[in-house]
């Protein structure tokens, strides 16, 4: 390749900006251009709502990397540049800067698209209104803040009971509001089983907070342009501040009008290697499909950990190297209020899905031993494929110390260990750690007693 | 088999009333009768060093099921019971009663050896003063703690370096004594790789303890029969009460009079269905030798996990049942003072004895994001095979939230999976558990890129 080659990265976040990094170790001489719609690069907006909750005062924490350290890679990182199209006759992308509303204008040799996902608004009255806050990119999480500590606002109605919903709703209790989770859902979590959503509900109850479920969002109430209350069909919440925690979905848009084919779940289809359809494009992160090792499926997943090892993956192949992306298993964690929730792999409605038949194992143990201090609930549960044998999925809800034995669970879907396998695994145990029977080895076990 | 039959166990701890149990679960018919040398049943060894430090105050807390529990499910489990032989011509055990000293002789049709093991005790001058204690059996604990409670010693030694040695280390400086530790090696717990045990030697110096390194006991002081004092090599340290964490040996000497083979290890040889070479003999927990996973050879560990399983194991095909032992990683973890030490696998110096070619990563990372409250320090060191490329063995030092990620890696070790292929583990994420790439990964990966 030549000197003067250029690749551009649209979208400065966790992909792009890894692919761009990992490139730079390998290639000194590539130029490397990446434009960002947002005024921050590499942040961790899994960070937003400890930030709106204070345990994180100074938003600059949240940022990995800023322009002025990618300018030291001699990576020329370009906030507030809205790429508006990638024209793949021409090899150039174009678009507007958001700051002084400029257009510009940029050839590529090879073309990273990393646009990650846009929060979904639903289209219902008052959707626009002021105080109505959804958490896209780190800006937002800043104006939340902002508008927490300055208007003071008492009640807050969160709209989605998802992942960042629940992390915002308990945000805000830690901030002191009134908060109303409002999910349209029979239970809240809806990655895991309702049974095990349900204790994640109970946890949030216990915290203070009004659970609405079952009840569709139809509109929002305004008050000279400003959020007054959130209806459904059964009520109305007055809210002072509405949180949008409904979902994302990737942003593909930009891609699609170029031609690049997107895969069946709306997102960006590539290889293992990262790359698309077209010669020279390339794509990671949260626009892209994955492949589920267990469903053996394509899946669109919006996480960081994902978007960081694709983007990795990415940067390595455009180097000239080779590296492969297994594929994913949907593994996720998070703390909500008193309880650690995670999962991985398949819960109850996708394993139906992919059209598994299974038995689900659910027990209830300790996080240590019985006479250790700071002993907790924990209940996991299973789901193994009858025949195989092979686990498919787990679920975890518990005290401290609880969400990351999910990953022992992942370990062991990403091998296609069979229940009766793990449940013999040799994990280590002590009286401050767990009870000399872990109950990840409980649940599995129980699971294959079941089959 | 006839109603009449009956299993006798020699050992009423971890192995053998878990083997107890399952078969009575299984066949409400064979009696059962167990002989227990000390007077508890099925306690946590390993919750010893709590009950010393104070944390747990009951000893009966660490008592999971004692004999009038075992006498519910039919159990006659005879405490103060030692069996001095096994008769195999005639099918019977004989012994005494520790309590009243009468001697008892009782048949069996098949027999279950779970003799645990005892502690070494070095033949050295004054090592059977008072003062003195070895952590054998629960008994013994808590005449530590009773000494601890009502002579009020200013001064612990604590001979070995080893895991117990340390838990009593941390536990004596709870209690406000001053500690010494006196080990051999040149670092304290020699499971580890020496790198990794000095940071747990710094914790320890951090707490408040002494250690002295590189001196093997030479012998003891005593005054009017009452150790006054540990002596090495290099010096004398006063003691008002010294610990011995030696280590133990698998208490196989009545299985071995009697003519049961054992292993290379010392340990009795079973198959992995827990059965001795002799018919209707079967064998289970610390007095066993097991197949390590790795270097597919015999080892022995003494660890409450292991004999469990294989407790249960044996229960489950003595009661007509078909259940394996897969093998063991000596995995293990604990807490001392302010850090959490984990490991699973072979250690360096176990994976040259095992004719392993290896590299070594370790990486210094983060428990938590680095943003969120309560971030800590972790090392993680992961050996890789040349060639191969799987992984051989892990060791953790950190801070809370490090140790039982050691889980992930021996889920993995069971797998037989390479370095490269964990590095792209789906783990799960958020930043109150984990920086987005987890410590574990990035060891992996850097395995893998020294490969």
């Amino acid at each position: 390749m030549a000197s003067s080659e250029r690749l551009v990265v649209i979208g400065g976040d966790a992909a792009g900006m890894s692919a761009a990094s990992q490139l730079r170790r390998m290639r000194p001489d590539v130029e490397i251009v990446a434009f960002e719609r947002g005024p921050h690069t590499s942040y961790s907006a899994c960070g937003m709502p400890y930030l709106v909750g204070g345990l994180v005062d100074d938003p600059r924490a949240l940022v990995a990397r800023s322009p002025a350290g990618f300018a030291k890679l001699h990576i020329d990182a370009r906030v507030m540049h809205e790429v508006e199209e990638i024209d793949l006759a021409e090899r150039r992308v174009r678009g507007r800067r958001r700051d002084d509303g400029t257009s510009f204008d940029e050839g590529f040799d090879r073309l990273l698209v990393a646009t990650g996902t846009v929060p979904i608004r639903p289209p219902l009255p008052g959707s626009d209104a002021a105080g109505i806050y959804g958490l896209g990119i780190l800006d937002d999480g800043i104006r939340l803040r902002r508008a927490v500590d300055e208007e003071r606002p008492r009640r807050a109605v969160i709209v989605g009971g998802g992942y960042i919903g629940l992390e915002m709703a308990e945000a805000l209790l830690e901030r002191g509001l009134d908060v109303t989770v409002v999910e349209a859902a029979a239970t809240v979590l809806g990655t895991l089983d309702p049974d095990m959503g349900e204790l994640v509900g109970q946890a949030l109850r216990d915290a203070g907070a009004k659970l609405s479920l079952d009840e569709p969002v139809t509109g929002f109430e305004t008050r000279g342009g400003t959020v007054a209350a959130v209806v459904t069909a059964a009520r109305t919440h007055p809210a002072d501040i509405v949180v949008l925690g409904i979902g994302v979905r990737p942003n593909a848009a930009l891609a699609r009008a170029a031609g690049i084919p997107l895969g069946e779940t709306g997102a960006i289809k590539v290889n293992d290697r990262m790359q698309t359809a077209v010669d020279g494009v390339w794509a990671a992160g949260d626009c892209v499909e994955s492949f589920n090792l267990v469903s053996r499926r394509p899946v669109h997943f919006a996480l960081g950990t994902i978007a960081n090892k694709q983007g990795r993956i990415a940067g390595i192949n455009l180097g000239g190297g080779y590296a492969r992306f297994p594929g994913v298993l949907g593994s996720a964690v998070t703390k909500i209020c008193t309880v650690e929730v995670a999962r991985t792999g398949l819960q109850e409605r996708e394993a139906r899905a992919a059209g598994f038949e299974f038995v689900t194992a659910r027990i209830d143990s300790r996080t240590r031993s019985g006479y250790y201090p700071g002993v907790g609930k924990i209940t996991v549960k299973v789901l193994a494929e009858r025949g195989s044998g092979k686990l498919l999925g787990a679920q975890i809800v518990g005290a401290e110390g609880s969400g990351k034995r999910i990953d022992v669970f992942a370990t062991a879907l990403a091998a296609g260990m069979t229940a009766e396998e793990f449940s013999y695994l040799d994990l280590s145990y002590a009286p401050p750690f767990a009870p000399v029977w872990d109950p990840v080895l409980i649940a599995a076990r129980k699971a294959a007693e079941a089959l």
